[in-house]
């Protein structure tokens, strides 16, 4: 099942898509996709429904982040060894993982806001994995029967907060707008294989990114078993595990986003995002 | 005002201590403290009632965090001086920004759990500033007045996983239960300066930190401007602001949190924490 929320901010309503990909309301008989009160059993109670039968989507709205009930967004650096080459940064030996404020969290078609004097804005396409069960030092054997399902993420970064600013990542990480998720929550039935998955960003309809979820480091029943070790991971967090080669700051000279540029960006299953890059007021 | 939740957790009702200091019920006319629907407005309104007016809270039971409603926990590293001396690194140049995980949110006097294996938990007494307004690329002169009130924090910390385990110090700061709040939510009104709060802890009743807040690098309204440029911070976020000399990690040599210690610490004017440090199952 994709699942999706469409409409206004804070006005969403419950979609899915049909088997032909239509967009259809289930608003009616769904009122919210609040992961934290459905958790992975309701949320597949809910997957029974059949798309056909309720009314399409009318005209083009909005799309917003696909489900409710964010309390962590997890992220994973450096777990691909090309894009850790073009960082100019070792292998890491374990997950580095660090936090995206939840503040940064905006549908997948919104805007992205370049922070104020920001001049090192840049991309990172990337496999989201929804929690649908708590998961509390789960084993890698059980990691996968925690996720609710995928989606695609923009891991949105401002290298100079990132790096050269003192402290953590994730002053850089956290911006507003910097955690466009969506458009769909595809269940995890519908991946067969979360390793398996081609994705790609391009800016402004150049090719800047493309990969596979197949070369990560870590790969995602790692990740899981491995940050529930250090926190409890709740249903409705979501994990972002990294990105491939080919962001802005591997570039020789390194490009960053300028106001009016477009991202557009995919991961095989998942759908597709774009965000137009506006300067923040 | 000095506010407090009470009750088991997840089921904790409201209470304010009045002139003389005893715990008062007054949950009959404040069904919850939830800091994003109140915002400082709803806040200050609430501050107008007359705790002498309601009934005491009888018996001794367990303290909550002291209000609701906390979607970012944002920490600032090696902001005092003779701390940042006895961990063995420099003066910042600016403030060190961290997330720790929502989930390790817990009562001022709940367990501290040492997670499984762990050699290296360790404790920070930290003065908490609880936001009460939306703070976006707020000016430092404005930035108090988004503040609803201050509380004592334990920024309960796992050395080996913040600093030996490679990537962020989130790892080694977000562990459950690595962070009580409370016992009270003290409005601001209630806390004349900010910067000139004597704070202890002792670890099985021997002193181990001793400070003041007026020894800060960076001051409540310089952290609470500055981290409102890089994220957002809304009403119910708490920040905590570095700890004084005297962690584990800083003594010769370190010395570590063992299970059945007794961490007691407290802020003055802020009131009291005592947690028991037990295994984690």
């Amino acid at each position: 099942m994709k699942w999706f929320r469409f409409g206004p901010e804070g006005h969403e309503r419950v979609g899915a898509l049909d088997a032909s990909g239509q967009l259809r309301d289930l608003s009616a008989d769904v009122p919210d996709l609040h992961l934290p009160t459905l958790g992975l059993d309701g949320l597949k109670r809910l997957s029974k429904l059949k798309p056909e039968a309720y009314p399409l989507v009318r005209g083009q709205p909005r799309l917003g982040v696909p489900y409710t009930g964010i309390s962590k967004f997890v992220a994973i650096g450096l777990n691909y060894a090309d894009h850790a080459a073009e960082a100019g940064l070792p292998l890491p030996k374990e997950p580095i993982v660090f936090l995206k404020a939840t503040t940064c969290i905006t549908g997948p078609n919104d805007p992205v806001l370049l922070p104020p004097s920001s001049v090192k804005t840049d991309w990172e396409v990337e496999l989201g994995v929804v929690i649908g069960r708590t998961a509390r030092h789960v084993a890698e054997s059980e990691a996968l029967s925690h996720v609710a399902g995928y989606c695609v993420v923009n891991d949105v970064s401002e290298r100079e907060y990132q790096i050269e600013r003192g402290g953590t990542w994730d002053k850089g990480k956290g911006c507003d707008t910097f955690g466009p998720i969506g458009p769909w929550l595809v269940t995890a039935d519908d991946v067969p294989d979360p390793q398996a998955l081609d994705m790609w960003l391009d800016v402004n309809g150049v090719r800047r990114q493309s990969g596979s979820t197949a070369t990560m480091i870590f790969g995602v029943a790692q990740i899981v078993s491995y940050v529930s070790r250090f926190m409890t991971l709740l249903p409705g967090d979501i994990l972002c595990t990294g990105t491939p080669p080919g962001v802005g700051m591997g570039m020789k000279p390194p490009q960053f986003l300028q106001e009016g540029d477009v991202m557009t960006l995919g991961i095989a299953g998942l759908g597709e995002q774009r965000q137009v890059v506006v300067t923040s007021l």
